[in-house]
């Protein structure tokens, strides 16, 4: 692991951002830091040093995980346990995450340090931790691309599975259960099997509706290995298309390949969901394509950066986004398809390995 | 559906926290208070009416499940359009759920009303509606039986596919395919599986470890039916006992009943804790009880009230709680035995049909 390198960049992002030291709460942040997966835990870092804070469940497990991190193990709630800390380290501007950190934790953080220096002492600072995750270091693309791999092995093995009859419900529930068997710790989020008029709704969760015998069927879902997540979504068809529909799949699918050719370091995430829109507008279908491009995933399944209209945020090499265009018509049928696609110096390279061409089943 | 009561319940207990209005933005709250289950919702109420802002995307959702409560699909985001309404409203004094409210989220909030106004109107109140879920009405515990019996029923179906050699895993996803099948929409956490040694952890997530010839195997599952939540535990023993394992299951089976037979309305949350603690201590075994004896359980897993030591909170008929202690022997073995308990004006029912005796396979 780069627990080090990855707490330096940390420490070097706070002193960038005016601070002398930062309070990390989001779990997902303090894993990606020390390693500690558990449930509870505050990491505070200040001159040079980071402290893992945790309760006594976790004495062996945070020993284990956090290697080359100091661990205390607080007989007092983990967050009044860091601030202590800091306020003995004489941090005068401690950064703190505005979008993770409620109201009632920032009102404990308060009263865990003496009032004299209370006021301004914690500041709602950029979220440092969760731009340096934007960019994935050498370890956790290797993860990122099992995790990926694993997704369209078990999209691939899905395809002798579906047929007309099966329960929406059925099919997560084979797909779940494969999933589990190959080793996934989770799936990334609710799996979503969406049938003939149901695929025209974006996120339609997976239902007892039955696949029907003629009809797409989308399926977008991810798993979780070694904490990292994956997120793919294919579209297939049941039974002889009709109605146009292979030309609205080829068009998603040109839009979804014209997207990832656009990426590159420097280009910004708008221009990416610029190259599907404008793919989907020349076809016409522009207003069905109702959500933004695609997404940051990594130990989180929604991570910056945000491919949508209008967004300025260059990419980055060692960026891992998704790229998922879709076209939903309502009462018809929809489609949508995705991959993940890691930002290299020579432009986007594809991590999900399932084939994207049309597929009748 | 009883939204229209659990409305009229949160105007009086807003009205009596000395507030004039209160913004609800924790999903499940919402759900409570409309029944809409989307992804992106605020709910504000003042001067008897409430509305739901959300976005294009749950145009139609919203009107079929929002039933009986003003819908807007916002046109920019759903709390700033919930704060204008507020301001149109002449609401003063507005509660917001400082535990389930960002810091970034309250600034956005003062951002989206004037200047003038800003100062002082939204004040961190109570959890109101936090509070109001935890006693349950005939609808929720109607549902509530429903999803307790359904963990039951899997627990039960999975006595006869239990044996030595399958992993942990493999037990997960076995019970994750059937609970699909039966009609989950999901669980309602990941699943634990603890066996052998591994049993000695209290929270256990299912691993690669193998089912012991001769050990204990504590499964710790639960699963969502119309959003409500189920959690049980049961620990069963592959091969014969040895080394007085039957007598720590005995003592713990003991602390369990103890602590079902002490619930009652008024009958604080620590003294049903110290009903299961105070067994164990006769028994020698209080210091390896490590958590707490349980919680409140619905829409969420884990909700009010906590029953742990000195929890001075009062029992009231119809709340429904977790009663689950557990011993942990670390390196050696450890178990636990947890049922769903509707609190009921004659004592606790208990809603997990599942055996609580013995089972040796």
């Amino acid at each position: 692991m780069n627990f080090g390198a990855r707490k330096r960049r940390t420490a070097a992002a706070t002193k960038a951002a005016g601070l002398d030291g930062i309070l990390i709460t989001h779990l997902p942040d303090v894993r990606y830091l020390c390693g500690f997966t558990g449930s509870n835990a505050a990491l505070a870092m200040a001159g040079g040093t980071a402290v893992l804070f945790t309760d006594g469940r976790y004495t062996a497990q945070a020993k284990a995980e956090a290697v080359g991190t100091r661990v205390v193990i607080a007989n007092k709630p983990v967050v009044a346990a860091a601030c202590e800390w800091l306020v003995e380290k004489s941090v005068k501007r401690c950064g703190f995450d505005a979008l993770h950190t409620t109201v009632a934790a920032l009102e404990s953080m308060h009263k865990a340090v003496p009032t004299k220096v209370r006021r301004g002492m914690f500041v709602a600072s950029e979220p440092v931790v969760a731009r340096l995750r934007e960019v994935k270091d050498v370890d956790e693309i290797s993860k990122i691309r099992k995790t990926a791999s694993l997704g369209g092995q078990l999209f691939d093995g899905m395809l002798e599975y579906l047929r007309p009859g099966l329960k929406e419900m059925e099919v997560a529930a084979e797909l779940e259960y494969r999933a589990r068997l190959a080793g996934a710790e989770a799936m990334s989020f609710e799996t979503i099997v969406a049938s003939g008029e149901r695929s025209a709704l974006p996120h339609g969760r997976a239902s007892l509706a039955k696949l029907p015998k003629r009809g797409f069927v989308t399926m977008d879902f991810g798993v979780v290995l070694d904490g990292y997540m994956s997120d793919m979504t294919r579209t297939v068809h049941l039974g002889r298309a009709v109605n146009g529909e292979q030309d609205v799949y080829h068009a998603v699918l040109e839009a979804q390949v014209a997207a990832v050719a656009a990426v590159a370091p420097g280009v910004t995430a708008g221009e990416v969901d610029e190259a599907a829109r404008s793919v989907l507008r020349r076809a016409g279908l522009d207003t069905f394509f109702t959500h933004s491009t695609g997404h940051g995933v990594g130990l989180e399944i929604h991570e910056g950066p945000r491919l949508a209209a209008k967004q300025t945020q260059p990419l980055k090499a060692g960026m891992v986004i998704t790229i998922e265009p879709g076209v939903y018509i309502p009462g018809r049928f929809g489609l949508r398809i995705e991959d993940m696609v890691l930002v290299t110096p020579a432009g986007g390279e594809v991590l999900t390995p399932s084939v994207k061409a049309w597929i009748e089943l």
